[in-house]
C-alpha cells in the first residue's frame, strides 16, 4: 500500500541554504521513495495569517516554486499545488469548523505563545490576535484531511496541530460517518535528524538573525556570504578546531565523507580561513550552481510555472472535488435532486438498497453516482448532456443486472464501466489492486440486487 | 442608486406561522421595492453550526425554499441561493479570517451567552463551544460583504454583529486597498414594527416552547392547531376581553382594519370561543390556502427547486467570482501571470499606468483585465481560445488607442466592448447611468495614455 505524504510549504519569505538543507532537500530525497504518494503545496492561505504584503506573498509563492522545481522536485511523480488554487480547502475548513470545540484551539501552541507574550507585556491576553492565528489549525486540518493524508512530516512544534487535526477527523467520523471513516488518521512524522545549519555567525541560520546564505543569488553574491562566515583569529598555518567551526559545518552538510575527513585533515594542517573559505564556496556552487541555472530559467517564465503548479491543483482537485461532495452530503449539503432520489428508495426499500443518484454539474452536464446500500461510492460517470441519457444508462444497468457490467481494471487501481463500447463511469482510486478487486466484487453484488429487486 | 438589502434564512426547521408574519411576508413585501436589489440566501453554512442532522438540514433547506416561492418571491427581481452553491464565500470567510481581530470575536453576544451559561454550570467557560459558534460572525461578514450589501435587515440581537461585519471590512480596505474601498460598510437595518405573533398558549409562537401553528399542513392540522388556542373560561354569550386574547393577536395579523373591527365588535358581544376560532380558520385558510397549493406542487419537484435556486446561485457567482478574484489579488494570491506583466510595466512607467492583465481560467480558457493605474477593474474580457488570441486583441487597443473603443452601452448600467464585430469585453454592473458613464471616460482616458506611452 502507499503511503499518502503531505507536506505544507509557508510562503512568505525567500528560501535560503538553511531552507535547502534542513526542509527541501530531505523532502525531495523523500518524494523519490517508490511507496510514497507525495503532495506539496505552497500554504499561502497561511501565510495570510502572518503577512499583509501582497507584493512579499506573491515574490515568495514565485521563488519557492521556482525553488523546489530547480531542486528536481518531480512534478509527475509527486502531486505540486499552491493551497489556495483549491477552493474545496476553505469550504472543508468550514465544515471542519462547526465541528472542532473551540476549547481545543484554546490550547494550541502558537497562540498560548502569543498570549503569553501578551501577559508579559501587561497587554490584553488577545491583543493583535487575529482569527487566523488563532483558528489555523482548523486550516491546517482541512489541508491533510482533504487528501487523506497518512503521514505529515513536522518539526516539533506542530506536532500538536497534526494531533488536532486526528481529534477534528475523528468527531467528524463519529457524527457524520454513520459508520463509514471519511477521514484517514493523520499521523507526524518528525525528522529528527534533519540537520539544523548554522548561519554565518554560528547560530541557527536564520532570516530573522541576518545571518542567511543565499540559495540563488549570483557566484559573486555567495562568495561575498561565506566571507562574512565568522572564524577564529588563528593565522594561516596555524592548526584549525574543526569541530569548533561553523565553517566546517556548513561543509560537512554538502559535502561526501572523503571530503570531509580531507577537510578536517587541511584545518588540522593549518589550512588559512580565507582558502577554507574558497574550498567552501566551490563545494556549494557545485551543489547549487545548476540548480541555480534552473531556477533562472524557471523565474524569469511564471507563465510555465503557473501552468506547472495549475496542472498540479487539477491533480489534486480530482481528489478534492468528488471528496468534498461527498462530505456535503453526508452533513446536508445535497442537491434537491438526490432528495427525490433517496425518498423514492426509501419507501420502497427502507432505504437498504444500493442506488443510483443523478445530479447537474455547475457547467450545466449531469452525472450519476452509484453507491451502495451503505452508502459508499462504487462509480461516478462521466458527463452527460442531459438527464435522459443519465436514465437511460441506468436503467439498462437496473435491467439488466450484472450481466450488463462490462468493467476494466486499469493499472492505476482504479476500474471503469463501459457500456456498447463507451467508457461509462469510474470508480475511485483504490489504494492497492486487492482493495479495488474488493470493491469490483462489491458493485457486482450491489447491482445484482439491484436488478433482482 | 439602488439599494442592496441582503437577507440570510436559516435553515434548520419548518417555517412556521410565526416565522411567516415575522419575517417571511415583509421581506418579501419589502423586495418589491423599485429601488431594492435583494439577495435572499438559504443559510445552510450557519445551520451546520447547530445541526448535526443532514436529514434535518437538508429537509429544512428544501421546506424553506418551497415556502418562500410559494408566497411569491419573485426571483426575476430577487437573486434567491444557497450559501453553500457559492464556493466563494467560504473562501472569503479565511482571507477576513487573517484580518478579524480575535478580541473581537471574544465579544460576541452569542459566544458571551454560551460562555455564561457554562459558568452558571460550573462548567470550562468553552464547555460544548464549536469553533463554528465562536467564528460565524465571520462567515457572516463573508456572507454581507462578498455582495456589498447596503442594508441588512436583522433582529436586535444580530445588530452586533452587522457591526463586526463593517469593522472587518474597513480593516481589510485599510491593509489591502490603497486607497480603494474594496467593501461597502453595511448597515443594520431593524424592523421594529415586526410582530412578534403569540403561539398557542400566548407565549411567543416558536418550535421550541410547541406552540407554532403550521403554514403548510393540511386544513385539519391548521383546525387542529386553532383549536388547541387557549382561552380564557368565558362561556358563549359572555362578552370576550378581545385586548387579552392573544386568538385576536394572531387575528389582527392577518386581517384588514374593517376586519379586526368587526371581530372585536362580536368577540365584546360574547361570540363563543369554538365560533371565534372557526374565524380565524377561515381568515388564515383564505391567505394560506393559496400558497399552500404552490407549495405542494414546488414540494413535489425538487429537480426545479434545484433549478431556481442553481439559477441564482449562477447569478450570485457572477457578482462573487470575480470580485474575489480582485480580493485575492488584492492580498497577493495572484496568478503568477500576471507578475511579468505588471514587473514588465513596472520597469517602464514605475507601475503606475493603466494595464492588461491575462490569466487562465480554471477550465482552460484565457481572459484578459483591463485595469487602471489604479487598480480599478474597468473590463473583462470574455474567454478566449488561447493567450495568443488574447495578445492580439490587446495588442490592438494599445496600437490604436481609443480610437479602436467601440463601446456598447447596455440597459443594465454596463457597457461592452465590441471589435470587429465582435463583442470582446465586459464593464462590470455600475450602480447607475452617471456610474457607467464616469467609467467609460475612465476607460477612454486610460486606453489613450496607454497608446501614447
Amino acid at each position: 500500500m502507499t503511503t499518502r505524504i503531505l507536506t505544507g510549504i509557508t510562503t512568505t519569505g525567500t528560501p535560503h541554504l538553511g531552507n535547502y538543507a534542513g526542509a527541501i532537500r530531505p523532502a525531495i530525497v523523500a518524494s523519490r521513495q517508490s511507496d510514497a504518494d507525495s503532495f506539496y503545496f505552497l500554504a499561502d492561505y497561511h501565510a495570510l495569517i502572518k503577512c499583509d504584503d501582497p507584493q512579499r506573498i506573491q515574490r515568495s509563492r514565485l521563488e519557492i516554486a521556482a525553488t523546489w522545481l530547480a531542486f528536481g522536485l518531480d512534478t509527475d511523480r509527486v502531486t505540486f499545488y499552491r493551497q489556495s488554487d483549491i477552493p474545496e480547502i476553505p469550504e472543508l475548513t468550514w465544515l471542519l469548523t462547526c465541528v472542532a470545540g473551540k476549547g481545543l484551539l484554546n490550547r494550541a501552541h502558537a497562540y498560548k505563545a502569543a498570549v503569553d507574550k501578551n501577559s508579559e507585556n501587561g497587554e490584553d491576553p488577545d491583543a493583535g490576535v487575529t482569527m487566523g492565528l488563532f483558528s489555523y489549525p482548523v486550516l491546517m486540518a482541512a489541508d491533510i484531511l482533504m487528501f487523506n493524508a497518512h503521514k505529515v512530516p513536522v518539526g516539533r512544534d506542530q506536532i500538536q496541530h497534526v494531533e488536532m487535526a486526528r481529534d477534528i477527523a475523528q468527531r467528524f467520523n463519529h457524527l457524520f460517518g454513520q459508520g463509514r471513516e471519511f477521514f484517514t488518521l493523520p499521523e507526524a512524522v518528525i525528522e529528527e535528524s534533519v540537520a539544523t545549519l548554522p548561519g554565518l555567525d554560528g547560530r541557527k541560520m536564520s532570516k530573522s538573525y541576518d545571518n542567511t546564505i543565499p540559495l540563488f543569488g549570483s557566484a559573486k553574491q555567495l562568495k561575498d556570504a561565506i566571507a562574512r562566515i565568522v572564524t577564529d583569529s588563528r593565522a594561516p598555518g596555524e592548526p584549525k578546531d574543526p569541530d569548533n567551526s561553523h565553517l566546517f559545518t556548513l561543509y560537512q552538510a554538502f559535502s561526501t565523507p572523503a571530503q570531509q575527513a580531507e577537510f578536517r585533515q587541511q584545518l588540522l594542517e593549518g589550512l588559512a580561513w580565507g582558502e577554507a573559505k574558497q574550498r567552501l564556496f566551490e563545494l556549494l556552487e557545485g551543489e547549487l550552481g545548476e540548480a541555480r541555472e534552473r531556477y533562472r530559467q524557471l523565474i524569469e517564465k511564471p507563465s510555465e510555472l503557473e501552468d506547472i503548479l495549475h496542472a498540479g491543483a487539477a491533480n489534486a482537485r480530482r481528489i478534492a472535488t468528488p471528496f468534498l461532495q461527498e462530505l456535503r452530503e453526508a452533513v446536508g449539503l445535497r442537491s434537491f435532486r438526490s432528495e427525490v432520489q433517496s425518498t423514492t428508495k426509501a419507501k420502497k426499500k427502507g432505504g437498504k438498497s444500493a442506488r443510483f443518484v443523478s445530479f447537474r454539474e455547475q457547467d450545466g452536464s449531469f452525472r450519476f453516482r452509484f453507491l451502495a446500500a451503505d452508502g459508499e461510492q462504487l462509480l461516478l460517470s462521466r458527463p452527460f448532456a442531459d438527464p435522459k441519457a443519465v436514465g437511460v444508462v441506468t436503467q439498462q444497468l437496473v435491467g439488466q443486472g450484472a450481466d450488463a457490467l462490462e468493467l476494466r481494471a486499469d493499472e492505476v487501481n482504479q476500474f471503469t464501466l463501459w457500456l456498447d463500447g463507451e467508457c461509462i463511469a469510474d470508480s475511485p482510486a483504490y489504494d492497492d489492486v486487492a482493495d479495488r478487486d474488493a470493491a469490483m466484487l462489491r458493485l457486482h453484488t450491489a447491482v445484482a440486487t439491484l436488478a433482482s429487486a
